[in-house]
């Protein structure tokens, strides 16, 4: 484990890349652990899973269900409870939290559309959705496992994207699911930085929410992305914020002041890390566009 | 105005429908008020809009930026800034905060591939994706508008839904957005049912999230919707919570006994309203995802 993790994509291995065996994951950190699906590290993430028919893992290759880690006897029976104490479970919950890709790997004798004649397929960047205990039945026994949903989130513009699978299942389910899209969180590279640099702590209350593994916020462009504000996706344009904090900075129920005192709705001054440099402009465009100026 | 305000479709008025002039909109409630642009109660929100080409509205049909109301003469000259305390205003802000959908108008006279030969056409249910200030030049002054970006999210399914639409501006901006969705919260008429029991305040602090025209909740489902829990859309499977709440019960942080208790990282009770039954066996299915039974 000397080696680092290293998450997203690596460099000259791209999505359909064949290994003939997990030994050739290794040198390269694409996959740093023989024997064990989940590479991860408890705090930082998981970086990559495979899938290789261990488990009964439903999925059809967009929305994959992965099971957990842990419980199995050397012969790689089930013999007790999954934990989500176990460091590899710990890790996919803290991607979830954070937003961060996993590299999902597929095995031949994984049952899937993208299973390969022999060895293992790279079948790209997926995002892990939500996780949850599931019991199942082992011959006569049960155990409780962890379950997380991951969903396809790659470059290949071919495959659908998170939106176009959620939209897929809406359809199906009910030709066109009643009622709209209230909010859409997106997570970017960027983001992950802002919240680690605030440790996740909300920078208008301090708050932190607590998840299975750790902590959840959320990445706040000042100035939006997207039609007609066109703002960037970089740190002088992001703040880390708890949802609450990111509903109202968003309606404008709140602002912010060059001198970092809050406006509006909400007292006391933005926590500014030393290291992090907001441009004011994209402050002042935020307090024009809810009023403030 | 005596006529009462009809949210979302309207019996017998298909999307496409050809309206000869304004007044045919009024007896059915489409849009009771003539020679207004915006249809609206300030509390339960805007019903319906018309795009005249009264203002200069950028629109490409499935993404509308609207302008608001207030500030013009008798001639229709802009002689004021607009207001968000208008009637008209706030009504779209409370559609906006409440996710509820809007019926859009396009009239003959407005720069639209949607807009008739004559009169007016109905374009489909809109969602309110957010709301802001914009100083705009009418001759040599400057006056403050209100604006709203509103989102297509009417049944024609040869239209793009909200997420394709999202998905689009993703694609056109820079081939694939770098990153992942988190979170998409979603609304239904039930979810309106069950913020507007509780006054939009979270079922477990109590809070209401404050904005421009109200408040502010989310409707969360305690037994997940789509695969693979397949949870009901029903109020028996709805709480009405705040932001942060909302992730933290999708995480599992905490969850809710039969008794309503709180149990992991939250104390107290779950404030349930005498009208509103809870399925039991939802809360079970919470409680054993996440690990408390």
């Amino acid at each position: 484990m000397a080696r680092p993790i290293i998450f997203g994509e690596i460099s000259g291995i791209e999505e359909g890349h064949l290994f003939d065996g997990r030994k050739e994951m290794m040198p390269s950190s694409f996959h740093r652990v023989w024997g064990r699906g989940i590479d991860s590290d408890k705090e930082k993430g998981a970086a990559a899973v495979v899938l290789s028919g261990g488990y009964k893992d439903k999925d059809n290759d967009d929305i994959i269900i992965y099971t957990g880690a842990g419980g199995r006897d050397k012969n790689g029976k089930q013999i007790e409870d999954q934990k989500w104490s176990h460091n590899d479970n710990t890790g996919l919950i803290t991607s979830c939290d954070r937003g961060m890709p996993v590299r999902v790997i597929i095995g031949h004798k994984h049952k899937s559309l993208l299973a390969p004649k022999s060895g293992y397929v790279y079948a790209g960047l997926y995002y892990v959705d939500s996780s949850w205990d599931e019991i199942e039945s082992f011959g006569d026994k049960q155990f409780r496992m962890c379950k997380f949903k991951l969903v396809y989130a790659g470059k290949n513009t071919n495959r659908p994207t998170p939106e176009e699978i959620e939209l897929d299942h809406s359809v199906r389910d009910k030709k066109r699911r009643q009622g709209t899209v209230m909010r859409i969180v997106r997570d970017t590279q960027i983001a992950l930085m802002v919240k680690e640099l605030y440790d996740f702590k909300c920078q208008v209350c301090g708050i932190a929410i607590k998840t299975k593994s750790g902590f959840y916020a959320e990445g706040a462009h000042i100035k939006p992305l997207g039609k007609p504000h066109n703002g960037d996706d970089s740190l002088k344009n992001l703040l880390c914020l708890c949802p609450n904090h990111h509903v109202m900075f968003d309606k404008g129920t709140f602002s912010i002041s060059d001198n970092l005192s809050l406006i509006g709705n909400e007292k006391g001054r933005l926590k500014l890390d030393e290291k992090h440099q907001i441009d004011k402009s994209n402050l002042k465009y935020h307090r024009t566009s809810h009023g403030y100026e």
